[in-house]
């Protein structure tokens, strides 16, 4: 029986802060990642195993998280681009290790120039370097697929060829796979196809977790229709942070705090408590004067009479 | 077989127009409606028979109403408060007409000063009043139930309650009844709930609407909530127009845009084209260059290659 409904895997500290130009200094980032494990939040993507010299805001990943692996009951997540990202992300013993696999090839070229061939060839390499670790020290080592529900290069993305990479990342030894609508180009009902689709596939264990974002404004639909569906595990980004500054009010991920608010709000236990997420938004909120923080729930308040998830 | 799977009702000329103090001319109005019918929206509430001293953004409904009449095809919907407010909406031979009853009657009395059983003496004379026209003459009569999923005042409210005004309403001569999220409070699972056990009290039939605002940013979730149920006719705001001030990024009533959006990629058909939407957005936006436009897919665009619900 799992500890709670629904598992909440805050992805700001890497997707979020990745997006924007402002570097929060490593004390931000330690306190905000101190404040949301208070309130409850279970798990943290806390950075992503890539050069400085691409990702300045992301440089301090490894002190990062060797400080979150610090808090108890915490899940460590972090993300790597290929194999010498797992190399250096090994070090810091992350709870779960995700590598990114892109549906679109044209986008996985841009992206990290690596046709579908060589990120499972690399996938397959992290997996033996996984494995060769004594067992109490391995990752959850996870295959996100994005640009799975389509691509702003190549427009529509085959469901086959999406299942089909599935099936490749589970054979190249992940343990799990994930969907990810970085376009956010998904509909809640090719979210909840796809899911089972994949299913099908790989089994129901093996994909577990989705990661939406909230570009056209579908965000938390998705979400409760992935929800629905039987995914127990959603990502979700505080003040929603990472959104295209050409778009007002495009938040980047979907926003935790209206997340917990509607699965709480729909007797779907998160085990977040709502005082010290608000109180962990504030810290975000002083981290980084500049941003602009989205999500409804801590400017309106908590319904009158409202009562958490027992 | 209807025309379309889902009927959006834009009511943003009644409910975003009446929560915002700049007042709208009138030509501008019907600039805006001409643009929403153009664009395929098949209903429009384009005002409120309430007195120009208590909402003189709407003391134009008439005319308003006479000119939205004379579009062919366009269902045009008004609220009224009251028997005297509907005395004058059947002048303009309305489409639709709609008394909301406020289930908290804390919220009843100060928002019209009168109680359930007050209302519903209303609602019968309105009811023997529109039978009185001839048959082609009547307007469809709803009740709508504002704050059924929870009042500001009193907190939570009762579902029986909901439920047992849905059966007075229809039997004070209702010829359907609605459900309004008035505060915000609804969650997709109170939804589904909710509409079943109305369902179960008035039949199937006499529900197909329902009105959600945006207040915690459940609006979408809920919406898909309701369209999974069965609800055909969703109520949403072009913009989102009528947000709280005091909550940045707060939107009123659900977004028209990216509700129509979430529907067609579904494939669910609206009969609404999105170019023309979106030029029915620019002419409110030049209309009212002072208040803020929400939505988030007017400002992504529609992703590569998508195509409308066939």
């Amino acid at each position: 029986m799992a500890k709670f409904d629904i598992e909440i895997s805050e992805v700001g500290p890497r997707d979020g802060l990745q997006s924007i130009s402002t570097i929060m200094p490593t004390a931000d980032k330690l306190a905000w990642i101190d404040a949301l494990a208070a309130a409850g939040v279970p798990e943290i993507e806390v950075g992503s195993f890539v050069p400085a010299s691409v990702l300045p805001q992301l440089a301090d990943t490894a002190e990062v998280a060797r400080y979150a692996r610090e808090i108890a009951g915490l899940s460590v997540a972090v993300l790597v681009p290929n194999f010498r990202g797992a190399q250096n992300a090994i070090l810091v013993r992350p709870t779960k290790m995700s590598i990114p696999l892109s549906v679109s090839e044209t986008h996985s070229l841009r992206n990290v120039k690596r046709n579908h061939q060589q990120v499972l060839e690399e996938v397959k390499r992290i997996a033996q370097l996984v494995k060769s670790l004594p067992v109490d020290q391995r990752p959850k080592f996870e295959g996100g697929l994005s640009t799975a529900f389509g691509c702003t290069i190549e427009g529509a993305v085959s469901e086959d060829k999406v299942v089909e990479l599935a099936v490749a990342l589970m054979e190249a030894g992940c343990d799990e796979v994930g969907l990810s609508d970085t376009t956010g180009y998904a509909n809640p009902a090719q979210v909840q196809r796809l899911v089972k689709k994949v299913w099908a596939a790989v089994g129901k264990e093996h994909l577990t977790g989705i990661h939406l974002h909230n570009t056209r404004g579908q965000g938390l639909a998705n979400a409760l229709a992935a929800v629905e569906v039987g995914i127990t595990t959603v990502d979700s980004s505080m003040g929603g942070i990472g959104g295209c500054p050409a778009a007002p009010g495009a938040s980047g991920n979907i926003v935790t705090e209206d997340l917990v608010f509607m699965l709480e709000a729909m007797g779907l236990k998160t085990g977040i408590d709502f005082d010290a997420l608000f109180a962990a938004r504030n810290i975000l909120a002083n981290a980084l004067p500049n941003e602009p923080l989205y999500g409804f729930t801590p400017d309106a308040g908590l319904p009158k009479g409202f009562q958490r998830a027992l």
